[in-house]
């Protein structure tokens, strides 16, 4: 199917994005982030980011993938840093996530099953929300390519009340 | 440094974020995507895929990494789908992208200068925009762990105009 079969959503997104670049004036800010920090958040789609962190367009990188985890940000987080200038990192995961639903044991055998594929992969799911984002932090921390100088901190953004909380390593 | 050591962005962050909580009320939306799909896009700080796509918080997955990469998003695509139920992909990388500036040897060979390590990243840079696209529509069409059904589309996002356009594979 290409781009061009017009999906419901596909109608949907682009109908809203007309609206939006109609009134769109920041077509003139700069690529690197203006304010000069990182997000590595989950791709949960009770999250937005830039609302629940008061981001607008230009002002931060803003990394998203299932759980919001540190070793599968690595590479985006280096070139962030090295090419684009950012100085801090903010790892933010969130209550009632999806990894903490299943043990990647399991989702393996689920693809397995229904792709008949044998290939392992590491899906980095987690039992304990507070610890993975601990671990998270300390995996930056401890990292060999990203800057050591730098503040890395840890949250907890709750989908039941919009809140986000530290947490300390 | 720990959570708890204020950053000036922590100060403002969590300022925002406490003006968002106060007037949340989406704290019982369901864990699944309620529009069941998946977008892939770039981690750009110019780049708010909920506003420029029309994405209310429940909605949608959203995995954002250096590029927009669909290779770097594989984990979560299959987790989106075979846990989450997602039933259709976007993939949006954008135009001034920072990953048409360089190529994979030079940050290699900044990261090995910086940092003395000699350990290899694949950046997955690109040099071509519409050709990234196309090449990413296409990995995940012929992942062997990617529902094969579904509609996947590639589009250019343009930061200068706010506007996505359909790529066509």
């Amino acid at each position: 199917m290409t781009a061009t079969t017009e999906t419901k959503i596909i109608k949907e997104v682009t109908a809203a994005n007309a609206k939006y670049a109609a009134s769109f004036t920041k077509g003139s800010l700069p690529l690197p982030p203006g304010r000069k920090f990182t997000v590595v958040t989950c791709m949960d789609a009770r999250l937005d980011p830039a609302k629940a962190l008061g981001l607008e367009e230009g002002d931060a990188h803003v990394i998203r993938n299932a759980g919001g985890r540190a070793k599968d940000a690595l590479r985006s987080v280096i070139i962030s840093q090295q090419l684009l200038g950012t100085e801090e990192v903010l790892v933010i995961h969130h209550t009632d996530c999806g990894m903490l639903t299943f043990k990647d044991e399991e989702l393996h055998e689920i693809v397995k099953e229904r792709f008949g594929n044998e290939e392992y992969h590491e899906f980095l799911s987690f039992p304990d929300l507070e610890k993975s984002v601990k671990d998270d932090v300390e995996f930056l921390r401890e990292s060999k390519v990203i800057k050591s100088e730098i503040p890395i901190s840890g949250w907890i953004y709750e989908v039941e009340t919009g809140k986000i909380r530290p947490v300390k390593n």
